[in-house]
């Protein structure tokens, strides 16, 4: 491995995450937090300083060296640098003494998880608050398109960064450059923050609420601000935010084809009409499910709708504890769990399109039991999928549930229960929130040892960069020199 | 589809059937259970007159229209078939008066899973307590293994039969004639019973005892005959039991090494090396954490020991309750439950290899990012992985999982808790046997509705016949004719 050109792109990182630094800096002066502003500021000027002194010394021929090794290595321990940095304002401030639980909330705010260790959100300054919804927003589109789209990192490989961060099967590149790309991307994100935001003051949130709900639901993280989540909120304001997971689950190809008008294009993405299927199978049999509780179907309705886009979109807010409805309810949330976004989108967890893939590969071989002699190749949105693809995301869905099942090992240790254990990975490794039981919306993952929240951390960034790039690190093989 | 030659074969299966049948009408006689006798003699003598009836008119080229699609088939037809008339006796003599239960407990025999509705086994007459070990052992190595050996039922095609009852990802044949191979399984099969039978016997089993015990052991089923499964048996006699347990899980290809007296070969058998390895680890870790229960490390070696041999072998016998050990041992037990015995032998679950191929698919993925030239071919037992058995196993993976989640969805209409569903549909699907919580080792399936017990009653018939047989029956143009 080549480790100057790590070292130049995690610098560029720590650059970026300084000037990230300094919108909570600002929020504190606004909300006259002064002990908390200091506290981000001095963390912005060391993060920017350490980041500038890693890329002083640019390398010769870099772009030359940047294979897929280096991209997804750097990727993953940048990801980590970035996790470092920003949980050192919450320990300073004093606000999460323990570093590692500063860097779980920290950890899960980047990789737009929204599981939190802390059992008062209230009790957190302004400042923190909104530096931890802001987290959402960096780690939503991913912190290296956004590096992308400004500076051109390394020239020609630039792919093999942005293919360790993109979420789904395959990277999708609306226009050959990357850099264009990358660049056209974050603009639909930054378009569809602006409608949100605009839509959420009008429904009568304060800037606060609207800015906090804004990076969360377009990020599809969870952190709240309220410690009854969304429960507070108007009924107008939780539909609307529950809009805006939904949409903020959709592969963003679909937005691109609405901005550049090719809307016959749109129907041809299979993920997405699945998703949508999903999504609106689920909140009809979720309030059939619950009616009984809440009497009105309208109410119900909302309910069960807002729990399903927070949950597929794995975003993680919620409006009411659903870990108190019937089993038949849960029981869909652990499989929407599972199952999560559409790849291409903001949203974590399998992705619809490898579950298509999947349940596409179980039919081809079937058919070829009935019919040995003919092979079929199969199809994804009308175009044929390499095997690559295929063999890729076998390995995929072992590895997810290999990690999954160790984790639920690991983290056993606790003695906590099983229900608690499963959903408690589940929601870390889909990047999603909340689980079931002692990890409920009602409580937090402080239930959990030092040792078992470091299991966790581990699960959240493997789920947010899709396994392999964490993964290699751990190959020896990874590491030789050239 | 080749009706003609369906209705062949599983006139055959019913002609056997009759013949195993006679075996606990001996038995009710010996123990002067007159009435029970009568009914089994009864419907021993229908099953074989309804089976000859179908075999009477034999079509012309029959041998020559047996694809892999009638081979499977006709296999999971003839299971449906075989659990039918298993089931009859129960119901005629009134000792599980309703129709769905008694199936229940007659696909949780043939299927060697041993999960029960009955709440008080020791109110069963002999003669039926009798007939429910038998079919473990029946169902065990197959009960077309058992009629190949004995009639040549499809001549060159047989093979297609063999595929879809044989445990694992590839069929394993010791000789090229696929007869004198089945002959060869059942040999080893009777080998070993007789060589338990003796050993059970020595130990101080009275000869009912020892017969159904063995039959459980050998065909990894898990139904006992007292209420406390084997709780009361003597300490040596639950040590020789957890012996045999192991010793049917593992592969018997090895038996047939030690038989040829080609002992080299042996040590190549890399699942069976692995199937050791986690036996022995798991005992080690689960006899650490029990220790503070039961105070002395033998009594503890000797209960962990023989419930890692009944769940990773899915026999499903238990000597303790094993659903109030620590949480870590619970979860280390739902792990094995998933992985199951070696392919090749009478246990059921994922099987050792296909574990063992799912994570060397995974390590070539990981390969194939950090050195993107190389791509370097699988092996298993020093032999290169064709890429079909890649393929095939990874969408049983697939399915597996996707079986099991919509199993727990459906039955979760019952509103049993997670755990409970959760390992309800492992321990039915892996052909375990008892799960945790409310199906746990001292509970009985009965706490679910008819509903749930036809989806787990699925279960047991897909996961014995691992999968595809079962499948191929709901693809429509499975049954187009020629």
């Amino acid at each position: 491995m080549n480790l100057k050109v790590v070292k130049y792109i995690i610098g560029w990182i720590l650059v970026f995450e300084g000037i990230f630094l300094l919108v909570p800096f600002i929020v504190g002066l606004v909300y006259k937090e002064y002990h908390e502003s200091i506290v981000y500021i001095v963390v912005a000027l060391c993060s920017a300083l350490v980041g500038f002194l890693a890329i002083r010394r640019r390398g010769e021929n870099l772009s030359e060296q940047v294979y897929i090794r280096e991209g997804f290595a750097s990727v993953s321990l940048a990801w980590v640098a970035l996790s470092i940095f920003g949980a050192l304002p919450f320990v300073f401030t004093g606000e999460i003494p323990n570093f590692i639980d500063a860097l779980f909330e920290t950890v899960s705010g980047f990789t737009t998880t929204g599981a939190s260790i802390l059992n008062d959100v209230e009790a957190l300054s302004h400042t923190s608050l909104f530096w931890r919804s802001f987290t959402h927003w960096i780690g939503g589109m991913g912190v290296f398109v956004f590096v992308m789209a400004v500076v051109p990192l390394v020239g020609s490989h630039s792919m093999n960064l942005m293919r360790a961060e993109s979420p789904g099967p395959t990277v999708g590149k609306f226009v050959p450059k990357l850099q264009t790309s990358a660049m056209l991307l974050y603009l639909i994100y930054i378009g569809i923050t602006i409608i949100g935001l605009i839509c959420y003051l009008l429904s009568g949130m304060n800037w606060f609420e609207a800015l906090t709900m804004i990076f969360g639901t377009t990020g599809t993280g969870g952190f709240g601000i309220y410690n009854d989540s969304i429960g507070s909120f108007t009924p107008l304001q939780q539909n609307l935010m529950t809009l805006f997971m939904i949409l903020s689950g959709v592969n963003y190809s679909v937005y691109f084809c609405i901005v550049t008008r090719s809307f016959s294009d749109i129907l041809s993405f299979e993920e997405v009409r699945c998703y949508f299927l999903i999504v609106f199978a689920s909140t009809a049999a979720i309030a059939w499910n619950i009616l009984p509780i809440f009497g009105k179907l309208s109410v119900a309705l909302r309910h069960s709708a807002f729990q399903v886009a927070s949950i597929i979109t794995t975003s993680g807010f919620s409006t009411v504890d659903f870990d108190t409805w019937p089993e038949l309810s849960r029981n869909i949330l652990i499989l929407l769990m599972i199952i999560g976004a559409c790849a291409g989108s903001t949203g974590g967890g399998i992705k619809v399109s490898r579950v298509l893939i999947l349940i596409k590969s179980i039919g081809k071989e079937i058919r070829s039991i009935i019919h040995p002699q003919h092979v079929k190749k199969l199809y994804l949105d009308g175009e044929s999928l390499p095997e690559e693809t295929l063999r890729s995301t076998s390995a995929y869905a072992a590895i997810y549930s290999i990690i999954l099942l160790g984790s639920c090992l690991l983290i056993a240790f606790d003695e906590l229960d099983f229900t608690t254990n499963f959903t408690a990975v589940l929601a870390t490794l889909n990047n999603i929130g909340p689980g079931l039981n002692l990890v409920g919306p009602t409580h937090s993952f402080d239930v959990y040892s030092y040792f078992s929240k470091c299991i966790l951390i581990f699960d959240m960034l493997a789920g947010r960069l899709e396994l392999f790039p964490i993964l290699i690190l751990f190959s020896p093989s990874c590491w030789k020199k050239y």
